[in-house]
């Protein structure tokens, strides 16, 4: 999310040198949201709580990349999910998926485990927890700290204790207990390793390589934010495709011209 | 795909009126091609043969939006899935999503059934055709009738019969037999009913709302090709899960404020 | 289940001659009823509705083998399951594996399809017709045509009339429109062509190879009602494996002894 | 494992008091074994390694219950999976059920990751390492610690060291480098915290309700091995969907009579 800064710095000529936006790569957030955040997240509940999935209701805010990462996992290990969203397109997405689509006014009833990854503030909020089983789990994948009201939920508890690594129990005045995990942290970072190796690799792969091109060039760059030149994107897929041992179909030369003959509209 | 030439008959002042270009709506090419069309493929294929998925090793050409669906879909149904793919990127994220993923000169000695999806001439071809297993079936959803090299089977085969509604049997000279489903043209039209009612409804809805944004606007649209005004999209996802009686979060004050500040970079 | 009648005549002396009874074949129960019935029920109301199941709630009565195999398909193609069960146990496995479990009192405001295998009588009832939702679909892949009851359908409702090949529409009094699959009976035989090839092979081979058993033992069988023999159900299933191009693991001489001091509990 | 021991000793009449075989219990070794060990596998293997499982080949040595869970788990994370078996029934299942199956000898070249729950001795043999692809990880979840050849591992390195906790990297004489995890055992009990206590209150709800049935009953139960009855079964499941805020149908006196009269073939 930094790039949202870095291009109101260019727009603003506040830029001292260029930038290649890294992160909108391709073989960065495709892989590492979905995949990265989607295993670690669930990675990081299960190391802080040991909680089984199987049966549980797993209530996801946001079905983003990260979102749909986190619910495809949870699903994968037996959990009931349930998906709350502000944009109706991705609201039909999940609910296509297979997700049970809901407010959070009324999934905060149902919910055993609550995870957000919405990027926004106060996700969960008071009357979120006012309404919430005994026992509840609450973590937060998304941004910073903000999307979990812990003001709120301080102000609503009579007393609080760590009661394992990474679990705090929250008891209300009405005696329900709500344990919110790692202080409403990134989850996947506070309780677990976050992304694994194998996911990095490709982010630090673009890194890598956008820098040698800057730096490669004929000419100096001009200021401004780039992405990542499409070819750094796909040598870097590329390069993953064969650590992994796979080897992928190239276009025949019929192939490539029928291609590009539809694309020209001609 | 007609946009493509559209957008060409644009470029060169050819285009007599203002086009919407539906297709590239997000409740259109997500819904359509992923759901409509990953359900409607494996729905000809089973109808033209009733064949049982579960164990069956599917390879699927092509992982856009069209070769996820039928992914996914064929995998629900229990079937080992194989991706072939030209694009690094797309081919990692099959691999990612579980698929094997390989040539498709190795994965025609491995597939029970083959599946084309990528929007390209002769994907499957006589040096497919030469090392597939006795009995495979082979079926198009892709792109008219061209994505099966038919004229390099017809020159393999001895002899070829209907042995039932949409099905060829194709007897090749080393007694082979290989069975041509719907004659290579879209299996979900040929063998099936082409995409159910409620994926259509939502190209309906993008249709009729963009007619009548052009008609009500204030002052005519210039001739162009546009894509699909956001709030139409949006709108259309709003209705269809409002038809499938779900509703949604909508974002407080607090919330789009927030937001706004940060996609705004201040 | 011609099985129960069969073992009271064997019981009463009744029997005129042996009987094995193939249906409790692991390679009979487990594949026809979990794989076969899942998919050609799915595929029978595929063809009677040409509906999308993304998306849809699908409620599943019964979670034998054959409404696990449902269940697991209808989720596969995207829809939201929900299973209603008597037996705690059956309950708590649907649950575990993800799928909603609730009273069929109240599953029948969620459901859009609903499909029963539960083997007993009027499943679905008068109290459930009377909450369903406006285009509710209704359809049996049990136990002959008693699990809906038909009766209290006809009387609810004001009119009637065939919208599409096996599809009758079913006007309440109060408006709604019911819609009744097959009459009733067996959706998989009433829509689709019952179980794909590729497992009735193995229960006809099971007939074929237990009369065969019958025919070339020394002596004959006395009169009663048999298991398959654990090796004929066996070397099905190797053959099965066979036509599928898998070949398995032997044990070695060390592990066969390794598990038989085990299993022998020296 | 211990009930096969148990029944020798009631044969041989070296039973010194009444036992109720808990392990038998549908409420344990559903749950425990499919659910429990599936999670608790992955979970382990992870905190092992933090390895990224979507897109890996994972091999799974047996397609028992533990079998079963671990490879459902394995394809919910995003993993490819690979199954081995001796059993010709087992192996078929695991075939419609989508996974690959083929000889451990083939799958050694493939695997990145290989799990033994097989309740034998070496299914990880020295023939096996010698082929391993480098880098493999090689992980036990069944029986002790013997799945895995341990002494053949050890002979076939040139050097051993501890590169992470329960991760031990055998360098090999040709280079390549094999990772252990856990020595060879159980991996959820070495690597995370076995199983979740919500697989564990049905076990320990089982023993304390057959102590308490063998504790109240009239009679003194005849010294042997016992299963676990039927209505203790049947209780904690109920009691554990009650605890999920689950409530499932009962039979109607019309269902039950129907049942009743099929059932004794009438």
């Amino acid at each position: 999310t930094g790039v949202i800064r870095l291009r109101a710095m260019a727009k603003a000529g506040a830029l001292a040198y260029p930038i290649i936006a890294i992160n909108e790569a391709d073989t960065k957030h495709f892989f590492d949201n979905r995949y990265g955040t989607g295993q670690s997240t669930i990675d990081g509940i299960t190391r802080a709580t040991n909680i089984l999935w199987a049966g549980k209701n797993v209530v996801i805010a946001g079905y983003g990349w990260c979102g749909k990462g986190v619910a495809m996992r949870a699903r994968g290990l037996g959990a009931k999910t349930i998906v709350t969203e502000v944009q109706p397109v991705r609201a039909l997405e999940a609910a296509m998926d297979g997700h049970q689509v809901m407010h959070m006014d009324e999934a905060s009833r149902i919910g055993d485990i609550f995870i957000t990854l919405t990027g926004d503030v106060n996700v969960l909020d008071r009357r979120h927890f006012d309404v919430m089983k005994d026992g509840a789990i609450i973590a937060n994948s998304g941004h910073f700290n903000v999307e979990i009201n812990l003001k709120a939920l301080e102000t609503m508890s009579e007393s609080k204790r760590n009661v394992r690594r990474n679990v705090d129990e929250h008891r209300l005045m009405d005696g329900r207990k709500l344990f919110l995990l790692g202080e409403g942290r990134l989850i996947n970072l506070a309780a677990a390793e976050g992304h694994p190796a194998s996911v990095m690799d490709m982010s630090f792969a673009n890194q890598a390589l956008a820098v040698h091109y800057i730096a490669t060039r004929d000419e100096r760059l001009p200021v401004d934010v780039y992405d990542v030149p499409r070819e750094i994107d796909s040598e870097v897929a590329r390069l993953k495709l064969a650590s992994m041992g796979i080897t992928i179909d190239e276009l025949t030369e019929e192939q490539e011209k029928y291609l590009t003959s539809w694309e020209e509209g001609t």
